[in-house]
This record gives C-alpha cells, sequence and structure tokens, in this order.
C-alpha cells in the first residue's frame, strides 16, 4: 500500500509539471538536479536524468543504480544507460520539434548542455529556464510540512540534550559529533549540512567549521545544525553563553530576537523576499548593528537546505502559502564573537507557523 | 609558524598553475570548484572564485566569508564582492587579451558561463578546458599522502569497533550512526560521503542508503565509510557474513577479493586505467561473475571523494606515481546480496602501498 500511494503522489507532481510546461507552450523539460528528480520521482540516487514530454516521462540512470531505481520510481520509464545521461536523454528527444525544450541554467553545466545540444540534434531547440521545478516544490503539501515538522522536533532533540554538555573545556568538535550522533540516532538520514559549533571569536564566522578550541567561560556558542528525514530537512539555530553574559551580549541578543520578530511579522503570502530581509536589518539598524549583519535573514526550506524563495536584500521572491523559510538574523563582531537565532516557518494563508519551538530566549549555561 | 608554512604550500601550488597555464600559452584561468580552490588557496568556504592570470592571483568570495576568507587564502588577494562571483571574475578580466582564458566545462554552469562572457565583454576569449588543477592535484606529496594515510586510519579503528556491535536485530541506520560518530570523536571532521551499511538484498544495490531494516542471521552486510580529515578523504569498503557462510559465498568472496589482487597488481606509473579495470574484470570473467560486476573498478582520492584517475572500461586516464586510488571490485545478485571490497593505494615509483590495512579476509561475525 505505501508504495501504491507514494506512486501516486509522484504521479501527481509529474502531471503537474506536465501542465505547466504545456501552459508555457513548451516542448519539454529536462532536468538533473537531484532533489528535483527525488521529488518528481522517488529516486534518490546521484545519477539520474528526467526528461518530461507531452508524452513521455523517463528517467535515465547508470548501471548502478540498475535496481534501485526501478523499485523506487515507479511512475516514470526508467532507461538504464551505458552513455553519458545528458546524451541519452538528448538522443531521445532527435526529431523535429516545433516547441522548445527547458533546461536550467543554473544546474545544467557547460558539458552537459554541449551533450544535450550534439545528442538531440539541430531539430530541438534548448532554452534556459531557471526554477520551474524548484518553484512546484517551494509550495509543501500537509503531508510534506509534517515530515518537515518532525525533522525540526529531531534537531531541537539533539541540541537540547547537548546543550547540556556544554562547558568550559569541552571541544567544538566533539559538541558538533555529539548533535549529528544524536539526530541519526532519533531517525534522521543524517544531518543537512556540517553542523555549525562556533565559540568566542569564531563566533563571529557565519560559516565556521567545528575546530577543536574548546569552550571557555564569557564566550558566546553558536549551533546552527538540521536534520533530514525522509528527504526534507530542518535548519535551527541557537546562540547560548558560557556565563552570565554582559548587559552589552544581552542587548546585542535582544536587538537580534527583535530583528527575527520583526521579519516574521510581515511574512505572509504576496509579501516580497526583500520586504521581509528589511524587516529584520531595519531592527537592527535602530541598534547601530545593521553593518554587523552581513549575510540575508533567511531562505526557502524543503529537500534542499537552500532553495527558493530567498528573503535577501535584492531578492525578487514573492512568498507563497505553503512555502516554509528560515529566519535567521545574526550579527558577527570580529574578534569578540556572534549571534544568530534560526528558526523554520510555514507561510500560511492567515499568517505563519513556526516548525521549530524551542526556547529562544538567551541561555546562560 | 604554521601559519607562513601553509601559505608557503598554497604559494607553491600556484605558481606551478601559473607555469603550466604560461607553457601552454593560455592568459589565465578562472575556477571555482571548492576542492580545487581550498588547493590552491587554503580557503575551505563553499562560495569562491579563483582567478589566475600571469600577474594576478585573486579569490573572490561574498560577505559571509569576509573575515574566514582573509585568515585563510594568504597566498592571494581576497576580493569580498556583492555582485556574483561570476561576474566579479569575469570584470578583472575586462580589456583586450591576446590569449585565451581557461574555464571548466564541468563545474562551470550555463548561468555561470553566461557571467563570464557578460561580463568580461568581447575582449576575452573563453576556452573551455577540463581538469587543469584536477591534474596538478591528483599527484599528492608526502605530507598529503600522510594525512591520507591518517584519515584511512580513522575510517578502519571505527569500522573495527563497530564489527563488534553487528549481530541479529541491529539496525543498519544505527551501525552508520555509530561509524560516523566514531569518525568524528577521532578527529575526522566529517564522513567523506553518506556511510553505507546495507545487509542481505540490499546489499545487492551498490549505492543504497542504510536503512531501518534489522541485520539478520545469514546475510552479507557491506559496509562502505570514509573519513575527512584536514580536507582529504578515504574510503574503504569491507564487507562482512552474519553467521557461517555458505561454500558459494566463500566463493564469491575469494573472487573478488582476487579481482582486487589482480588489479593492484598491475597498477603502476604509465598503465592505463582501462588496464587496471580490465584486470579486476578478467578474474571475475573467469569465475563467471563479470556481469554482476556493474561498475568501475576505482578512482582516484584526494580531497574529493571521486576523482581523477578514473580506473574504468573507457578510462583513458595514464596512471601517475603519486596518485592515489581506490580498488574496489564488487558483485551485486539481485535477490541474494552483494560484496565489495575496497582499500585506498598510493601509486609509487617502484609498486603500490595500501593505506587501508584493515583484514581483507572474509569475517564471518
Amino acid at each position: 500500500m505505501p508504495a501504491r500511494s507514494a506512486a501516486n503522489i509522484f504521479a501527481r507532481r509529474v502531471s503537474a509539471l506536465r501542465q505547466r510546461i504545456e501552459a508555457a507552450e513548451v516542448g519539454g523539460l529536462v532536468d538533473a538536479h537531484p532533489p528535483n528528480v527525488q521529488y518528481l520521482t522517488g529516486f534518490t540516487g546521484s545519477a539520474g536524468v528526467f526528461l518530461l514530454t507531452p508524452r513521455d516521462a523517463i528517467l535515465f540512470t547508470d548501471s548502478r543504480y540498475r535496481i534501485q531505481a526501478r523499485e523506487e520510481a515507479r511512475n516514470v520509464e526508467v532507461r538504464v544507460e551505458s552513455v553519458r545521461l545528458h546524451t541519452a536523454a538528448g538522443k531521445a528527444l532527435r526529431g523535429r520539434h516545433r516547441r522548445p525544450v527547458i533546461y536550467s541554467p543554473e544546474h545544467t553545466s557547460v558539458a552537459q548542455r554541449h551533450e544535450l545540444a550534439q545528442a538531440s540534434g539541430r531539430g530541438v531547440r534548448w532554452m534556459a529556464v531557471e526554477g520551474v521545478v524548484e518553484e512546484l516544490r517551494s509550495v509543501k503539501d500537509e503531508s510534506e510540512i509534517a515530515v518537515m515538522r518532525e525533522a525540526a522536533r529531531l534537531a531541537e532533540e539533539a541540541l537540547s540534550e547537548v546543550l547540556k554538555l556544554v562547558k568550559p573545556g569541552v571541544e567544538e568538535n566533539d559538541l558538533a559529533a555529539e548533535i549529528e550522533y544524536r539526530m541519526r540516532r532519533k531517525g534522521a538520514s543524517g544531518a543537512a549540512f556540517p553542523t555549525i559549533v562556533a565559540s568566542g571569536p569564531r563566533a563571529a564566522l557565519p560559516h565556521a567549521q567545528p575546530s577543536r578550541k574548546r569552550i571557555a567561560k564569557n564566550e558566546l556558542v553558536v549551533f546552527d545544525l538540521g536534520a533530514i528525514l525522509r528527504g526534507y530537512c530542518s535548519d535551527l539555530t541557537r546562540t547560548v553563553h558560557v556565563g552570565r553574559a554582559s548587559a552589552r551580549v544581552r542587548e546585542w541578543y535582544r536587538a537580534v530576537l527583535e530583528a527575527q520578530a520583526a521579519a516574521r511579522a510581515i511574512l505572509r503570502p504576496g509579501v516580497d523576499g526583500a520586504a521581509v530581509d528589511a524587516a529584520a536589518r531595519g531592527r537592527l539598524r535602530r541598534s547601530g548593528l545593521a553593518r554587523y549583519f552581513t549575510h540575508s535573514t533567511g531562505h526557502g526550506l524543503g529537500r534542499e537546505v537552500h532553495e527558493i524563495p530567498r528573503l535577501a536584500r535584492l531578492s525578487r521572491s514573492v512568498i507563497r502559502a505553503g512555502q516554509v523559510v528560515t529566519l535567521e538574523p545574526g550579527i558577527y563582531i570580529q574578534g569578540v564573537g556572534g549571534i544568530r537565532i534560526e528558526d523554520d516557518i510555514v507561510v500560511r494563508e492567515d499568517g505563519t507557523e513556526s516548525l521549530t519551538q524551542l526556547n529562544r530566549e538567551l541561555l546562560e549555561l
């Protein structure tokens, strides 16, 4: 039964995509981006090219995935190829076509683009259009949101347990290992990205990798982590202080927390990603901290840890109900440290719902 | 002191690359593939474009990496950009150039290629050449090999410990979590790829992800794992049998082990990747097992878990001393299971050295 109902989900997605390309008067679409292929077919392998035309839906893969592809991708024709997969997809389109075939300029390499053109011949007109499948999968249904809620819970439970181990002398690297281990043991298939544990001055690096540095008294420690559960990611950041925080640190923390709340307050269907970013940035500006906020306010979350919409200064994303986004303002002060607070928020018709529930107040450990 | 000597290593690499492009009468090279950028500059962030010309060596990155890039990449000029990084690199080349500038067709997207051309203007002629930096870094020096030896040891220690936990009733997923946790606690910065633990019929999927399936009596279990240590990967596979193996399983195991030995016996500088593959395949053919060997014999290993040279049927790689490769023949029998044995081998002027030392005989647990 699960197999049948899962196949139905994939069939519905492929059919929604087909309607979309037919409405756009497009003759087909080639997509090899693994999260897209997985969303449309269920195939979890690393080598797959999906081809959709008004008549056909084909997954090209290689011999390593012969058995797995046929088990996982039940809603499409599976072809096991010994040539390069874009060559196979191009060949399948050979002939004269009136309508152009879409490919992604961001996820297609120059070499793959060349293979497509060589194999399809001149009868096929190739058209670069970005984000067709990404747009479709940015809006989640309730079953997807339920999995993401569970993925968020796994990350929160792991972090809550590991926060009890934080004390002067413990290595960043060991705390990161504990977090990832606990997420796995709770059912995650892995970490959504390399867990960040950054303490003291290292917390001023937004993307610091955990190091052998030991946690010290009177330091800020940033934890940024996420679990993958049944293909969906969570993404959670909390910043704690080891020992009693100074008034200045509390003020900084308060500003970041309020920046997050300001962004959430205006997040709703129809608003611009840039406006959500501006709300967070505006709150930090009021405290003179905007110049320390060196990244964007958030990003879509789902099968990828960074997807559309973007919540950034120059974002042209328009927010839609059913999208899940992170809200993660932060400040980074060289030589001192950093503070970031990140939650995963579902955009609802009439407001927002936070998938992450963990305490957001400054924790002094 | 470490910082200075590290900077010297990167300066030497950049200088070797510059000699190479000058010898080829090329005007410059743009590379954004993270393992290449890291090899040439030390920068470990995810967003970096490296530009080399006869005069300049520039790393373009974004504001998230402002501090980190300047700390890590000491041998090049660091520019923090608010425009897209390929646009920045293209712009830096604006003007009239006699010689073409190289980019990688495999690691450059159609969108990035377009940005390069738009930003550089028509005065720059772009030339697609694959693997220039990959070729350079495929040959490891003794300090790199020492790190890889250590990365191999971490994987072996973790697997040895976890093999003691294998018994009927244990979940694949939990064994994978234990392996990754132990690698981390021993100093790895992470797993080189998602650890594979595949038991019984699932062992017939060469790239199976660990599942909630429990290990059962009389099953083969394939473990494929690797650690990342200071940017370098290990990659190790062992197959064990739960309970006493049948004569047939022992025969299969023997054939795979001898296929690996056959490949190793001819591995040396100057030989073709295809010949190494043929040696392993030939041994399996003698036992009527060649059709169950559905992937290639091995691949280069280093900063990436798959790099050049390829040891495959159609490989045109010529093996060089200092390269590190995996040798990993395997057989996969649908509905029954699979056997794969993988070691990491350094090609020496006068033979080979295995970085992995763990027992290769069939273990019955």
